[in-house]
C-alpha cells in the first residue's frame, strides 16, 4: 500500500520543502502526457418537474414578471461533465464533491496541477464529474434559497485542517502560496436550495445509468449520499470515500452519537436489506493527517470535525465486514503518508494518493480493460 | 459564406425532416474523431475579496452560525474550464454564455451531439468556457440573492423562438423530441447575485491574460459584457457574437430607444476612445430565423425580443464601420440558412453554423498555426 511514499517523505525534509514537493509532484504526475478523448460532453440526470396548472398565454407577458400559469420548471437534477479516453477501462469513475463544492474539486489542484479528473483519465478511466442538485451548473432548485455572502474562509481553513489561521499545519501538503489559497477559496459555490441527501443520492445513482458500471468516488458531505446511492443501483461496483461526513448502519445497530465541538455525529439507520447492499461491493475510505486519536472534545475545529467522522468510519467498516463485506479504512499517517488535510486528493502529494487508489482498484479487480 | 447550406436545405425538404437533419448533422460533425488534449483544467479570474475587520477566533465557533470577524470571502470571480488540443492554433477561443446559462451552453447539444466546445477543439482551437461571476460554478457572490423557483419554461420557449408553445416553429432546427427539450431546460441555472455587466466584462477580459490572444464568442446577454471586455484588453483579437442582447455606441451617437413588447432597447454610450477599440478588431454577429423585418410591436415574444436587437445590431455595425472598423452582421435566412432559434449554435445544423464561423475566421486570418 505504501506506494512511493518515500519520495514525498524525503522531499518534506529538504530546506525548501514547498518547491521540492511541487517538483516531485510534477515529475510524478506525467503532466506532459497527452489525453486522447474519444467522447466528452455534459448531461443532466434526476430532478423533478414543477407543472403549474392553467394555460400558458404568452400575451400575459408583463415586463419579465413571473406568470407561471400553465408553465413548467425543471429543477433538482444533477449536472455531469464526462470524458471517455481512448481504449477506456471497463469501469468508469464517477466523482461526487462535498459541501460548498462543485465538479471543480476534482479538476485542477489549487497550485495548477492535474487533479483526479486528469490523473485517472490518463490512467484510462472514463470520468464523470457531478455538480449535485442545487449546486454549481445544476443550480435550478424546486425550493427557495436565500444566498448571503458571509465571510467564513478562515473557519473553513481550520475545519479543513489546513492549519490554525494564519499558520499552516507543520509539513502540510496543501500549497502555502497566496495564489493557490485564493484559487482554492474560489472553488466554493453556494447551495441554491437546501442540501438534500436523498436528492443527491437519487441523482448520483442515475449517473450510472449513463456511465455504466463504475466506481463512485466521494468527498466529505458527498459520502453519505454516496453510500445511499450504492444501495439504489447495482451499477456502483465499488466506493472510494475521501473523509466521508457520515455513514449508514443497520437500523438496530446505529452507534451512540459521538459528541464533538462541531456538532454530535450519529450514523443513519436503514433496513438491514438495504445496508447489506454495501456488503456486496469493495469499499475504501481514506482519512488524512492532523486527526487526534484521543476522543476528547477540544476547541480545535479541524480535529473536532474529523475525529468523530474517522471514529464512526471505523465502526462502519467493522459493521460492513461483520456482515461479509469488504471495507477498508486507510488512516494515511499510519501508512507513512503525512501532511494531508481534508482536501487530500488535491494536494502536493495527490499523485501518491491516486497511486494508493489505483493499487486498491487493481487489488479488487476494478481496473480491467477489454 | 454559404458553406454547405445546400445540405441542410435539402434535408429540411425530406418527408421526415428531423431524422434526416440529425443524420446529416452527425455525418458532418465527424463525431468519431479523437480529441488529443495537451492540457486541460479549471481556474478562476477576477472577483473581489470581502475582508471583515476584527480578529478571527476559532473558539467563537457556534454550531456553524456565521461569525465573520477577521474573516475573508472571495466572490464575483469567473470560473473557467479550458482545454488545449495538441498542435493548437495561435489564437484560443473564449466562450461566454447568456442569461440563465452556464458553460453548458457550449458543451453537448440538447440532442447529445458535439457542441461548439468539441467542434472547435477538433478544429485545433484551445477553448475556454466561462461561468460568469455569480453563475454556475462561480456562484459565490458579494451581494445577496433570493432564489425562487418560478415556472417560466414556456415563456423562454417562446422568447427564444423555438415556437409558440406547444407548437414548434415550422422547419425549426431545434430538436423536437421530449428528451432534448428536457436536457435543454436543465441547462438553466440561476443568478446567485444580480447580473452585473461590468463584473462580467472585467472577468472576461482577464480570461485572456490566461488564454493569451484569442477570439471571444458570446451569446445573448453575454454580448454586451463581451463588447465591454474587448475595450479593456488588447488580447481580444476578434469577437463573434450570437444574437447579442445589446451594444456599445459612441456616447453622442446612441440611437433612440427601440420600443418592444419585451422592453424598449437602447444602446449603451461610451467615450469615443473606448468605442474606437471595437474598430480595431474584426467583428461578426449572427442572427437566426423567425425575426420579422417589420418594426412593429406585436404580442409575439420571440419576434419582439430579437427584432429590436437585430435592428440595433445593424446600427452598431454601421457605426463601427463608419469609424474604420470591420464588422459584419449575418442574418442567416438571408444567406439561405433557415430554421434557427436563439440557440442557433446548439441546433441540428450547428456544424453548418460552425463552418460559417470557421470561414469567417479564416477570411480574417484568425485561424493561423505556428
Amino acid at each position: 500500500m505504501a506506494t512511493s511514499s518515500g519520495a514525498v517523505a524525503s522531499a518534506a525534509a529538504c530546506s525548501d520543502p514547498d518547491t521540492s514537493k511541487v517538483d516531485a509532484a510534477n515529475a510524478q504526475s506525467g503532466k506532459n502526457a497527452i489525453l486522447t478523448i474519444e467522447k466528452q460532453g455534459s448531461f443532466s440526470v434526476g430532478g423533478t418537474v414543477i407543472e403549474v396548472p392553467g394555460t400558458y398565454e404568452s400575451q400575459n407577458f408583463d415586463n419579465w414578471k413571473p406568470y407561471p400559469e400553465g408553465q413548467t420548471y425543471h429543477g433538482d437534477h444533477a449536472s455531469v461533465f464526462y470524458q471517455i479516453p481512448q481504449n477506456a477501462r471497463d469501469l468508469s469513475m464517477v466523482f461526487l464533491h462535498g459541501a460548498g463544492q462543485s465538479a471543480r474539486t476534482w479538476q485542477t489542484t489549487p497550485d495548477g496541477r492535474d487533479g483526479f479528473q486528469n490523473i485517472f483519465l490518463k490512467r484510462g478511466f472514463g470520468t464523470y464529474l457531478i455538480d449535485q442538485p442545487r449546486r454549481g451548473q445544476a443550480g435550478r432548485s424546486t425550493v427557495e434559497a436565500q444566498i448571503t455572502p458571509v465571510a467564513d474562509e478562515q473557519m473553513w481553513f481550520e475545519v479543513w485542517r489546513m492549519g490554525h489561521w494564519p499558520k499552516y499545519s507543520e509539513n502540510v501538503q496543501f500549497p502555502q502560496d497566496e495564489a493557490s489559497l485564493e484559487q482554492f477559496f474560489q472553488w466554493m459555490t453556494p447551495n441554491t436550495g437546501n442540501f438534500d441527501a436523498n436528492l443527491v443520492a437519487g441523482a448520483t445513482a442515475k449517473v450510472f445509468d449513463k456511465s455504466g458500471a463504475g466506481i463512485l468516488v466521494t468527498h466529505s458531505q458527498g459520502g453519505l449520499p454516496g453510500w445511499m446511492a450504492a444501495t439504489q443501483t447495482d451499477k456502483i461496483a465499488a466506493v472510494a470515500a475521501y473523509e466521508p461526513g457520515n455513514y449508514l448502519f443497520p437500523e438496530n445497530e446505529v452507534p451512540e452519537a459521538l459528541p464533538s465541538r462541531t456538532g454530535a455525529l450519529q450514523g443513519i439507520g436503514v433496513p438491514m436489506d438495504e445496508f447489506k447492499k454495501l456488503t456486496g461491493i469493495p469499499i475504501v475510505i481514506y482519512f488524512g493527517d492532523y486527526i487526534p486519536e484521543v476522543n476528547e472534545v477540544s476547541d480545535d475545529l479541524g480535529a473536532e470535525n474529523w475525529r468523530v467522522r474517522q471514529e464512526l468510519g471505523r465502526k462502519f467498516v467493522e459493521t460492513v465486514n461483520k456482515y461479509g463485506g469488504d471495507a477498508t479504512l486507510v488512516e494515511l499517517p499510519k501508512i507513512g503518508v503525512h501532511g494531508n488535510t481534508h482536501f487530500l486528493f488535491a494536494e502536493l502529494n495527490n499523485v501518491e494518493l491516486a497511486n494508493l487508489l489505483s493499487d486498491w482498484m487493481k487489488e479488487k479487480g476494478l481496473d480491467k480493460s477489454k
